[in-house]
Order: structure tokens, then C-alpha cells, then sequence
């Protein structure tokens, strides 16, 4: 048996590989690709043999453990879909690549696989029970109960995007309104600040409402200059996933919320209102801390490392 | 070793004892006690002990199972407090237990030992994740997932009835507005209505609003012969406790939830009414069924003798 574990990660437009010799804490090779601009199934997979043969060279993985960007069955190793990438629908991922590499294979989906990367390497280090948040083009997340992934009864656990909070919120994508998703998440930020924008041209004061598209980060960054109106569409994101944390901390008592993704790089601010929220949210008794993610891009692959069982 | 388990429920006015064989699936024998009017901590105790020695004989127990009706320590079997009676601030219940009995004694409060009855003995039967509610004074819930009770990091898990749903709703006891709780316990449904017929004295239409407090069964019983004003009050109720469960689907994926209390008893249409809001409220990949308790006021009874260990 190889001493390598092979951790792979298919993104929503990127490709990763990472190879780790058991008992390391280090990757051995890291090796990335982007996807094209019209990716499909049988590319990305190509691609991302491809960058294993490279990191492998002829050895044999001793197991391999792969995050996903969609629902997976985790029980089968069978991809659902993937919400960017057409071609994935009900793809034995698990399977191909115990083929390919004639090793052990774990899939998951990458919610989940990171989760376990905080948990084990990561912000949830030495905590047994871990609610983990990606804030980023959609609100995801995942469960760690007594150390291990709760991945809920047809692996949908952890959808905390899609839990409402308000019902007289704007309409979600999903259907409903006042979804955690709906107020926090990057996209939808931006696009509610701009629809203000396109009706009252001064709202935003200096400095906002220019040329071209308007991004969380740009509202981020003129929120930290002092500029109000930034502030109240990432207050309104601070607020959601505040409700989102408390209601969460009172259904579960999780020891911590590990929360990553690029809208949580919104700044203390933004930070404090979360917090100040999640707390008033859960009940005095219900105690949790909420803290950065610690593993940036790289939770996936840890995650995936995590998941073979080896580590 | 005894052959027989000692279930005791400490209840908020009802304080009861079960003895089962080990291997029986029938109670052996059963006492019920009220607390008087003004009950405390050392009386209770003295009562339900009382109630276990005449069921005991001379006979030693070979465990004893223990439901709280208030937050209890599991770890060490303390009693934080309870609600209706004085006195019980940080007993230590399973020390006092194991010391007049000389038995193992496992004590958790109501609602998780609720929850791991019908879990093992009633409408969970067979499922390895559940979520429990129960809807009567208040709303309260318990989870198992693997099959065994998940209590959270500091034994607060299961608060379901103060996620908040509603920012805009009614102001609860607990200080947020718009919970589950304040939105669905039979005292508020009672309240609020009371509240509307104190300025619409009329809004009611016949059959309600006399003389004498107004129950949320009232309310029930008035909904089923159509009266329209009740219907309003329980389809709030319904609509809570629907998003509640819509949104604990979304976060932990059980395979089923199983609800009781007196409040659920509200009818046919009720039932329909939480069905459909909690169907709306979860993604469509989140399957669930949402069914009535079977074991009714024995589930704490059943859920003590579960907590011991032995069946």
C-alpha cells in the first residue's frame, strides 16, 4: 500500500490536487487548474486526473478523498449534480476513480469536506461539535457531532442558507422569502444594493454607484471608509447570519461556528454585528463561539484528506 | 443484580413511577402523585421516592431511569432548576437516587427523555434520526441522531421553540420576537385571542368568547365546528411550528419528526396546515415525514427506562 494520500477538489471553476505523505502536516505537491470558460463533466475529470498522474508520478495512493461542489450520495460515492458544471447527473465519481487509481475513494460534498477540514485541522481543532458556514456566492454549510460529519438522513443536513427568517423578507431563488441566503450572500447583496442604486442615484454618497458592477467586496470596502448606505446592505448580511447562528446554536448547541467564504472578509464591523446578533438570537444558556475559518481555499483538500480515514 | 427498572418522571405538576421487568414490554406496575399546590424540591422528592418503595417492595432496582421536567446536567445528574417548582437549584439527583436505591441512575430532562421514548418505544421506532417536539405550555424538543440522544455541547440542544422565525412577530418571555414558542404554545394562541376579544368583542362570532378563560383547546373545538376567528389562531400556530420544523429539516436532515402535547391534538386540519408550511419551508431534497407522538404522557416513563441502558 502507498503512503500518499491524494486529496482532490472540484470547485465551482477550479480544479485542485494535493498530495500528503501520511503523518505529514505539509502537502508533498499541490498542482491547480482552472476550468474552462464552458466546462463540462468529462473535462473537469480528465483535468483533474491529469493533475493527479502529474503529483503521483507511478506511485499508488494509499486512498484518495475528494470534495465535491454539489450534492453527493456519500454513502454510494455518486455525484447528484453539480449546480455549475452540466454533465455531473448521477456520475459514480467514487467508483471512476477507484477504477483510475485502484484505491480507496471518499467523496463528499465540499460543505461537508470542509467542515471536516476545520474541525480536524483547521478552527474547530480539539472541539467535538462544529456548525461550519460558507458565506460566499451562496450561504452553505455543514455539522460535526461527536467529531464526525452529520451528514442527516439523504445527506441534505446543513442547509442553513435555506432556513427562513423572515417572512416578509425578499423572494429567494428557492421560492421562499427571507432565506438566510437570500439576505447574507454576496450576489444577492450586490444586486439589492445596485436595484437601490438604479432607483435613487445618490443613495450611496461618494464614492459607490460608478461604472460597472457593484460587488460585496466594494461594499466591504466602502463600509470600512464610513459609507452608510454600504453599511446597511452588510448589516442586513450580519443580521441574517446572526438569526441563522442563534437559531442554529438553540436547535443544536454546537460548540462553535467556524464561518469562511469571501463575505466574511467584510471586516470587526461586520464581525461584530454577527456575533452581537447570533448571541441575542440563542437563548442566555445556549453557549457557542463564532470564529474565522482558519484554512482559507485549502479547507476542501484538508477536508478531503480528513475524509479517507487515514489521518 | 435486580430484574427490574425504575422509571421516574418528575413532572411539572404530576410526579409518577414505573416498574418494568427487564425483557417486558409492559409496565409491571404504575403510581401517579400530583404535587400539591405549593409544591417544593424536597417534597417532590419525598413523594416520588414514597412511590417507588411501595412499587419496589423489598426488591433493589436494577437501574433507575430518571425525566426532569427542567435543564439537568446529564454528565453528573444535577438538577440546574425547574421552572414550576422551588428548590431544585443544582441538586444532585442521580447522587440522592443512587444513594437511597443503590442502583445506576441516569437523569436527563424531559424532553430528550421524551424524544428517546418514542424514539425506541413509539412513532420513532426503526428511524436512527428523529426530531421530537412537543407543544402544550410551551414548545420543547429533543433530537436522536445514531440513534441516541443528542443533548449538545452544554446539554441546551433541541430549543426549537426559540428560533425566531417572524423579526416583526409578538414579543416573547425570552425577549426576541417572533418564536416558534410565541407563535404556537397553547397559553399564548390563548392569550392572543383573548387579547382580540377584549377590543372585537364580536370578532369571534358565536360559540366563543363568553364567560371564563379561553383555551387553546376551546380554540380547537370552535376551529372544528368552523368557526373562522379560532382557525386564525390555530393556523398561526400550525404556520410556526411548520417553518420550525421546515427549517430544522434544513439544517439537520432526520428522517422524521415526531410531535405531541396537548396542542397538536387540535385536529386534522391543523395537522394538514404544518405539513404543508414544513414541506414549503424545506428544500424539495429534504425528505421528511412529520407524525403524532404515540406513547402520550408515558413517554417520559418509557424514555427513563430507555436512559438506563439496559433495553
Amino acid at each position: 500500500m502507498g503512503t500518499m494520500i491524494l486529496a482532490l477538489d472540484f470547485g465551482g471553476t477550479k480544479l485542485s490536487a494535493a498530495l500528503l505523505a501520511r503523518g505529514s502536516t505539509t502537502w508533498q505537491d499541490h498542482r491547480r487548474a482552472f476550468s474552462p470558460p464552458h466546462p463540462d463533466a468529462a473535462q473537469d475529470l480528465h483535468t483533474i486526473i491529469a493533475l493527479a498522474r502529474a503529483l503521483l508520478g507511478h506511485e499508488k495512493p494509499a486512498a484518495i478523498g475528494v470534495s465535491f461542489g454539489g450534492p453527493v450520495d456519500y454513502q454510494t460515492g455518486t455525484v447528484r449534480l453539480s449546480h455549475h458544471v452540466p454533465g455531473w447527473e448521477n456520475l459514480p465519481l467514487k467508483t471512476i476513480l477507484e477504477t483510475e487509481f485502484d484505491a480507496p475513494t471518499h467523496v463528499d460534498n465540499d460543505a461537508n469536506v470542509a467542515a471536516l477540514g476545520e474541525s480536524r485541522f483547521g478552527a474547530g481543532r480539539g472541539f467535538s461539535s462544529m456548525g461550519y458556514l460558507t458565506v460566499s456566492t451562496g450561504v452553505g454549510g455543514g455539522w460535526i457531532l461527536n467529531g464526525q460529519p452529520w451528514r442527516g438522513a439523504n445527506g441534505m443536513a446543513g442547509e442553513i442558507g435555506h432556513i427562513t427568517i423572515d417572512p416578509n423578507g425578499p423572494l429567494c431563488l428557492c421560492g421562499k422569502r427571507g432565506c438566510v441566503e437570500r439576505l447574507a450572500s454576496g450576489p444577492y447583496l450586490a444586486a439589492d444594493a445596485r436595484e437601490e442604486l438604479l432607483h435613487s442615484p445618490l443613495a450611496a454618497g461618494e464614492g459607490l454607484g460608478g461604472e460597472g458592477p457593484l460587488t460585496a467586496k466594494q461594499l466591504a470596502e466602502a463600509a470600512a471608509q464610513g459609507n452608510a448606505f454600504a453599511w446597511k446592505y452588510l448589516q442586513r448580511s450580519a443580521w441574517a447570519l446572526g438569526v441563522g447562528i442563534g437559531n442554529a446554536a438553540n436547535l443544536l448547541n454546537p460548540e462553535r461556528f467556524v464561518l469562511g467564504g469571501g463575505v466574511t472578509k467584510s471586516g470587526e464591523r461586520y464581525w461584530a454585528e454577527i456575533r452581537r446578533v447570533a448571541r441575542e438570537t440563542a437563548l442566555p444558556e445556549v453557549l457557542f463561539e463564532v470564529v474565522p475559518a482558519e484554512l482559507g481555499d485549502d479547507a476542501p483538500l484538508w477536508g478531503a484528506v480528513a475524509l479517507t480515514g487515514l489521518v
